[in-house]
């Protein structure tokens, strides 16, 4: 049988990573061929003389990871396209060295991560993802504040003996929410963290132990992704559609207990969906009735344009079901890494105590500087002269892309964020078009990545909050130019 | 049988920490009293109907947490004290809530978290550790630079392509660590973190698997035994003694394969023992024979007093078998949060991803402002001063302590670093000693927390470097009133 893998019950390694493994490494090394069918649980369980809970998990984790492809109704087969890349990448890591053999299990899976971080493109005229208008910012605000509070009198050089972060930063968030998300917290359920990453980093660890199930959208946010894999969770892709999340998807992975679910209801990343009330309450819902916590990643909900933003999911929480994260590195700047955490009050105590273990505290000046900046109105100023911006270089980016791309292209989302993401229909590889573009100086970035089978073709992630209107025009001219010939 | 403890071999909790946690709680709930003789190894496995090395496992963690306590040629027995505040916490938390009961392994370690951190005594003359003396820190410089990068042409605000860190701040700590610690590495070997706190968690993370044993020094640094222990390593305390770790009881803990020891060879803590060059050899030659990594946390390195600053333990390794980690927390301010780990290149990859699963990035305008304060000198000017001047504090302290407790006294340690710890032979307990101390507005810290065991009186840590020649000296006296009257 060409699924005969020795699984050694002695070692640390749970049987199931052993499996996934050899399996892994069989399709890598080609001893497994595209399309092949894969035996059935039963079967291979019967075969091994495992569990066929462990065959599923191993399974489970292939599918995730796109090494395996389900189709309803005919069972399962070798993925028929396995990226280059990541064949080049793992067999060229695959012989570890002595310092490598003592890695963790953590440790270990970072060794053959693939895909480590999205292609970012380099270029002249670049849709990155994430990066906001920095010549936008008021830099001399906040040069300002800075040099007030670097100063001995106002002590923002010492340890904090406030371990959820500054107090004053704590209560000044918790009235932003309230007037920017409708999120009704007390400051002592928000806990300062260096970004959202890092809140990610603290979810992972606190409640996900190796083998436990964590639901994401597909697509989804890679540095949820990847955190949740590293953590050892098996993670469960959930499909999305124009209404968010497919909840009813989630029944589908019933024979694992999800004990996480992570969504972007505001503006599901990437595809731009906003997530329907319905959908929401049923979401809800389902949590409730599973015991399963939910965690809102709030990362641009500030950005909604010709409507009124939606409240955050959070905000029709009743039972403590939602943590919700947020970020202020995409409305002020991505190297600041102050993001905060809204809680329960129970979990706010567990949480500051891995923070403390992690890097003790969040850098206090910061800290100081952006309560004042807040207080002062500088955020909420800022946003909406931002909102205004962002929707005049949408507006430009979309009618660019019809007028020169025309029936060609197809624009996925809604109204919001600081994204957008299209489907090209053109006779081109993804890889293709990215070099074409680059060629010409122009940087966009494939949301392959994004999705859990990496299967998804001629989608696009385009961001444009830091192009000018000049800019985007050039850029998609350039663009469909290098496309169309 | 006392012992007789129900263990579920389903359960996902490991059988020895199934065990530990049964012996616990009887001790806890006082079903095993104090000095009452623990079984053998070999009788309780074969009771309990587990292998030997589940029942070691147990019992060796039970030590390390001071529940039992071994006592060369005469069996282990369970300790005959257990500190009354651990008795209280622990069980005023063991009724987990619904959202706890979802915790991981590591999540649910830290609700019974004791101690959290060391008691910070609040007081009008605090000889607490590890703050500087930040009315002498040369804020103007720091605001200047601060002023100067905090500019959109400057573009800290960014994310950083680089992921090890600012390239410009590792080339400025390669050369520092040339002339300050002798210690020769590339720049390419330095990752940038978040203090030597993400150091220690990125360390632990990367190597340590549930269950892989760690030495420690006993006492040792609160911060990385807590973050040891958190993430399910079996720690095990290793004496030290006036020339630091004692080497050759690494072999009696021969039975779990240690993987990682944490030492702090330039300055012990707390005792401010400096490692002797014998035992430095002695533990490189150990660790490589048995193919273990030291981690080398050089936490206050630069300070050192009369003599020549003895070089780092990394200067003596030609094996890369030495993680070595340094911060800045300590000679510029704590709020800083910039530390670094100086890696072998290979080891480099995998904590640059971790790093960036964890938090990103650290804040990249201090590293812009930092990369010119060590370039333009100050770092280094600093240090001197700071040098000299926690000179005469150490001296005045040391003088004043003599003068006012005289044969109650004993100062331990070297002429180093920004603390030094003493042993009061007074027949009083730890707790009223600080409660006196406490009441005259004099605060200083119990030594108790830092062992592993628990068990040694009388030992206090006192930093000084923030305090005046004059506080230190009205703090001793107010000192010797209250505790000798």
């Amino acid at each position: 049988m060409d699924f005969a893998i020795t699984l050694n019950p002695e070692a640390k390694s749970p049987l199931y990573c052993q499996l996934y493994e050899g399996v892994r490494r069989k399709i890598l090394a080609g001893d497994l061929v595209p399309d092949q069918r894969v035996p059935s649980t039963r079967t291979l369980a019967k075969y091994l003389g495992v569990s066929r809970n462990t065959v599923a998990q191993a399974y489970n984790q292939l599918l995730s990871e796109g090494y395996f492809q389900a189709t309803v109704g005919s069972g399962t087969f070798v993925c028929e396209q396995i990226p280059e890349p990541l064949i080049d990448h793992t067999l060229a890591q695959s012989t570890l060295s002595s310092q490598q053999r003592i890695l963790s299990t953590f440790g270990a899976s970072l060794v053959d991560f693939d895909p480590f971080a999205p292609p970012e493109p380099a270029a002249a005229i670049n849709f990155r993802y994430g990066a906001p208008a920095l010549d936008e910012f008021p830099f001399s605000i906040w040069r300002r504040l800075l040099s007030k509070y670097c100063r001995l009198e106002h002590n923002p050089l010492d340890y904090t003996s406030d371990l959820l972060g500054y107090q004053p930063l704590r209560e000044a968030i918790a009235e932003y929410l309230i007037r920017s998300r409708q999120v009704h917290c007390q400051p002592e359920q928000i806990i300062i963290v260096n970004g959202s990453q890092q809140a990610i980093d603290l979810i992972s660890r606190i409640f996900i132990n190796r083998g436990d199930a964590v639901a994401i959208e597909n697509p989804s946010y890679l540095g949820a992704r990847q955190m949740f894999t590293a953590q050892g969770a098996n993670v469960c892709p959930i499909p999305v559609d124009d209404s968010g999340l497919l909840v009813n998807t989630l029944d589908t992975y019933s024979q694992f207990s999800i004990k996480l679910i992570y969504v972007t209801p505001s503006h599901q990343f990437p595809t731009g969906a906003v997530m329907s009330l319905a959908r929401r309450l049923e979401l809800l819902n389902w949590s409730q009735t599973h015991d399963v916590l939910i965690i809102e990643d709030d990362y641009d909900g500030e950005y909604r344009y010709g409507e009124r933003a939606i409240p955050a999911l959070k905000e029709l929480d009743r039972n403590d079901t939602v943590l919700y994260m947020g970020t202020f590195s995409k409305v002020l700047f991505p190297a600041l890494r102050v993001g905060y955490l809204v809680l329960s009050e129970e979990l706010t105590q567990i949480f500051c105590r891995a923070k403390w273990l992690s890097d003790r505290q969040s850098p206090l000046l910061e800290q100081y500087v952006l309560a004042d900046f807040i207080r002062e109105g500088h955020l909420e100023r800022h946003v909406r002269r931002m909102r205004h911006l962002y929707n005049q270089r949408r507006q430009t980016l979309v009618k660019s892309l019809h007028q020169h791309l025309g029936q060609h292209v197809k624009i996925l989302g809604e109204n919001a964020g600081m994204h957008i993401m299209i489907q090209l229909n053109l006779p081109l590889s993804d890889r293709e078009i990215m070099n074409r573009a680059s060629r010409a100086g122009v940087g966009i970035t494939s949301a392959k990545s994004y999705y859990v089978n990496k299967t998804d073709k001629g989608k696009f992630v385009l961001g444009y909050a830091e192009l000018s209107v000049e800019e985007i025009e050039l850029g998609v001219s350039k663009l469909s130019k290098v496309l169309l010939d």
